[in-house]
């Protein structure tokens, strides 16, 4: 698409600039014939760094642009990315290329394998999976019956997905108008799982908005766990059954989050922390600790507040 | 089945009437021909109104009836409703007519399509889909890898549903004997899901036990949401991850629901409402506003709340 | 694998026992030919009783087997039962006898079942079904669309299991290396579904890491629900939508979970025990009766809490 096709699509008619541009991302990630935005002010400090050939930005922050980089003014930022991700979103066939099988690999009848996906060897591939385009998995992987891998995934090596849980599924993201609709904003990242992860049944992992998110070496997750978009799970985390993580939460390395705990998004948790089963996270933990609660709090302060309560209830 | 083989089956030998009764519904909504029943004395007053052929109630409740409508007396309704409900179980298959494809509507191999469903143009049924009998489902649709939608149900136009989810299954409803034994009550209703709604990934939503779920226009719901038997959700609603509706929930237009948030069921919750993650409703909102917490309150009692918890652990 | 093997594989060089051990298990479920351990001493005195062959535990605790039982020491037992589990892991198929289907059965396309299976008579198994190798399924058993059931479970007559639903995924166990990794602990057991019981949409079913998970006759699992590795539901109790069992969890007969309810695990609940939405076991439960809230207490006196707390808030 051209930026003079995008800028007319978004109301910016005098931007006659005919390069072409390839895609969408966040102003630090953007290359050059990328487009990006500024929705947020927090992320204000990064318009001089970006690479984006254009960014869709409030007609006040125009000037904060390098030289060379295209402002594509709106008075709603998200809502132009919203309408504009669609011109992007990847079709969910977008290959000739007859998916590539690696030796010893066995893939049962009924599994459906994309076009342009590649699978290692030594995998077991049970039916009822489904991989997408472009999706590589790596060698001696699991991928048990009715798992979903949406396109563009990377899978690393000696991973098991149970049955039914499904990777890369779109990101929960939207705008808003005005009229309270709510406009998709197309999910064109990815989602990376890297080796000796283990998925149990029925989870869910939602691909980035841009970009990828990641479940890190050796991590285990359970049953009916919820991984929202652009999530990253550090190395070894642990995350136990029922639990959930909010949109662009990152977890340090060890991580353990008990059963039906969660977190909100946008929020980072330092390794080794443990939460305990049911604990809400709504502000980044800074350090390693034992918590629980919602509010969450050390888990030794909730000892002492359920102490209280107890005592409160006797009087 | 005849008026008087139910009567027999139920115990009320005495009644020899001949017609023919094609469904059970409810006291408001059956028509001519339909059975209904009466099992909670809220309902009393529509027994006056009803147009059902024939009431299943309590002896002492007979005489409510309109002139004409046929009273199966019970000592357990609900129960005899129940034992009832399998006789007008629909079957999984039901038509001979082979399934109807819009044009240019992409079917993958692996998907499987009941007789008598009809899928309008230009729609994407991923491998491992599961569309049951007799349901019709709009243009420009797409179903992602191993949805399952049961039979009946109605999905309207450019609705996404993604992998793994499921829609029109069972709602859980049983009759409960003196011995602790669960009767189940077959749910002959059906889901409708309305224009522009995107579903996420293992979210699941039961069936009617008569009538229709109804998801309404533009609603996003996230992935492993649970939406009970009966609900309503209101147009441009949003239900995040992990959030559940028990049955007979009617929420508002532009209703939010934060992650893992849930409602009890028969309650209706008024337009424009946001309820916090981790909420739970127990009775029913009448005033929009944002609320939280478990019990619920309004979000800034909760805030008020945990200040003066803090304080009392300081204490 | 001879015994001598499997000593030399843990270090133990100078056993040199050359007795084929067919499986392992726990102290009081072994058998001859079994190997067992001893990783927590509460088990201790399981000890002098078992019919193990071999036991691996600490060199403190080598006096206590009985004559004739092998010891195998080692400083980290839990670690070398998972290191040694993977050798007695089930291959995902292990039979050339092809699966026999009951009279009356219908199989859709696109199910797979695999060889050693065993289906009943007058069973509905739908599409994008799987069952696996030596697993047993009664008569009059529905399974919808995408239900994945693992190797060596069985299920009994009349059983409904909706669609997405997974029996028999791996227990969330694993041993923990000092250096922060997770050793798997392969879960060699089984799920026993008996008669009578209905499951609901993608809901999760873990297998027994040694022996079985058991949901007993006319239990009632809604949507959503998790089930750990070697839990046992009782008869006829009822699991409502996003409800959680830990692991090794027993729930007597008629116990009532509520949506969202959860228990931690190695715990036992009493017949009869009603547990309110939300509430969240840690402790057994002696005696039925309502219970609500986390910290679980019984719901009179939750509801007293929730009055005090609204005093306070009033203050």
């Amino acid at each position: 698409m051209k930026l003079y096709e995008i800028a007319s699509f978004l109301g910016c008619t005098e931007i006659k600039d005919s390069i072409e541009i390839t895609g969408m991302n966040t102003l630090s990630n953007a290359v050059s014939g990328e487009i990006s935005f500024l929705s947020d002010s927090k992320y204000e400090k990064e318009l001089s760094d970006t690479n984006a050939s254009a960014v869709i930005l409030p007609a006040s922050k125009a000037h904060l642009l390098p030289k060379g980089v295209v402002a594509l003014e709106s008075d709603e930022p998200y809502m132009s990315v919203a309408l504009l991700s669609k011109h992007f979103a990847k079709p969910i066939r977008s290959s000739d290329i007859s998916p590539v099988i690696g030796e010893g690999s066995v893939i049962y009848p009924n599994a459906h394998i994309e076009n342009g996906a590649v699978i290692g060897s030594n995998c077991t591939i049970m039916s009822g999976v489904y991989v997408g385009a472009e999706t590589v998995i790596g060698d001696d992987v699991i991928l048990y019956p009715s798992v979903t891998i949406y396109r563009d995934c990377v899978v690393g090596n000696r991973v098991m997905i149970h049955a039914g849980s499904v990777v890369g599924s779109d990101g929960f993201g939207y705008a808003h108008t005005k009229m309270g609709e709510h406009i998709k904003l197309y999910q064109n990242g990815n989602v990376i799982i890297e080796d000796d992860v283990e998925i149990g049944a029925n989870t869910t992992i939602d691909c980035a908005v841009f970009g990828s998110t990641i479940i890190k070496q050796g991590s285990k997750i359970d049953n009916l766990v919820q991984i929202g978009h652009n999530c990253v799970v550090g190395e070894h985390s642990i995350l136990v059954s029922q639990s959930g993580l909010a949109g662009s939460t990152t977890l340090g390395r060890n991580v353990v989050m008990g059963g039906q705990s969660a977190t909100a998004g946008h929020l980072s948790i330092a390794p080794f922390t443990t939460l305990a089963a049911r604990s809400g996270v709504t502000k980044s933990i800074m350090n390693k600790g034992v918590y629980s609660g919602f509010p969450l709090m050390e888990h030794k302060l909730w000892l002492k507040m359920q102490a209280k309560l107890a005592k409160m209830l006797e009087a």
